[in-house]
């Protein structure tokens, strides 16, 4: 890099590991905080050490938050009987943005793999099915990417849970989304879900 | 965002004002920070406070390096006699990584824009001048962005400076450049300064 000071290397050097940014990035990145300095440099700063200090895995759900059972997991008014089974916490969030699911959730960590040898013991499999036991469950909703990885967990999940309701998300043509650009796999799935109107 | 913790927002929210993040991309790296909490999280944290607690501006020069006066300009092996005037850290950075440039810098901090009411006492002329009075300079090396402001600062400079050799980086043929995808203004350039092989 040789920005002449070790310090500013360093940050610079490990603000380029970050998804999404690399050297040249972080370089631009690191001027613009010098010269925003108490307003984004520092409180950046103290934000890393309190998440760094206070984050971890509710160890209900998965999801992160910064007290041992995350918000979610917490109200009683997110108590309606749904669990919403995820791949991950990005996942999660990406469902509480759309603000239309209103009961708890499930981080699974992953999805089952026989390529990366990921078997139900690695994701939080085991912890579902005692949730499920545990609180007053009547649906899960499988909210798994459309991989093969996705669908095979999804299958494997909904064998575990024989007498509950296990619904998956719709698959379908996107909102906005338009023909021409679409895979035949979703313009499939979207023909043979089709409904009268 | 919705992530359920104040924290992690706030986080969230500081990550994505940077220059080439987003929401997006701020949540991922977020969720890949907390993944690797003390490889990552807790060093750039502890790297952004020492950054906010030393970094300034060279005295001299206008660099940013974490002491009065920046290396560059400590090193009696960069006293050569050139200066090189460039229009941000970020060209002096640049500059340093090519290698090619073993004298000292001049940061002027942006260039004259009589749109902008950017005049030279905005910027670091004044020093400029000051300089080549005190130091045993030979040559001014102006190293501008070739854009109608940059070349405006580039013939404001070198009106201020007689009798000192003022110089500018060549233009032309980008190295790897293909004469098909370049501008006309460049071919010109290119072709004026033509050199026998």
């Amino acid at each position: 890099m040789n920005t002449g000071t070790d310090d500013l290397e360093n940050l610079i050097t490990l603000l380029a590991k970050l998804p999404g940014l690399g050297p040249r990035s972080a370089r631009r990145a690191v001027l613009h905080l010098i010269k925003k300095r108490s307003l984004q440099l520092i409180p950046l700063a103290e934000a890393m050490h309190r998440v760094g200090a206070t984050a971890r895995e509710c160890l209900n759900c998965g999801n992160i938050g910064t007290t041992d059972i995350c918000d979610i997991c917490d109200s009683e008014k997110r108590a309606i009987g749904q669990i919403c089974v995820v791949e991950d916490v990005a996942d999660l969030w990406a469902m509480e943005r759309s603000q239309v699911f209103k009961g708890r959730y499930h981080v699974l960590g992953g999805t089952l793999s026989a390529l990366d040898a990921v078997g139900p013991e690695e994701l939080r499999i085991p912890k579902l099915i005692d949730r499920i036991k545990s609180e007053d469950v009547t649906e899960v909703i499988l909210a798994l990417a459309a991989t093969i990885d996705g669908q095979t967990t999804a299958h494997y999940i909904a064998d575990q849970l024989p007498g509950i309701t296990v619904t998956s998300l719709a698959q379908g043509v996107p909102v906005g989304g338009e023909l021409d650009y679409l895979d035949d796999g979703t313009i499939t799935a979207a023909l043979n879900a089709r409904r009268s109107i």
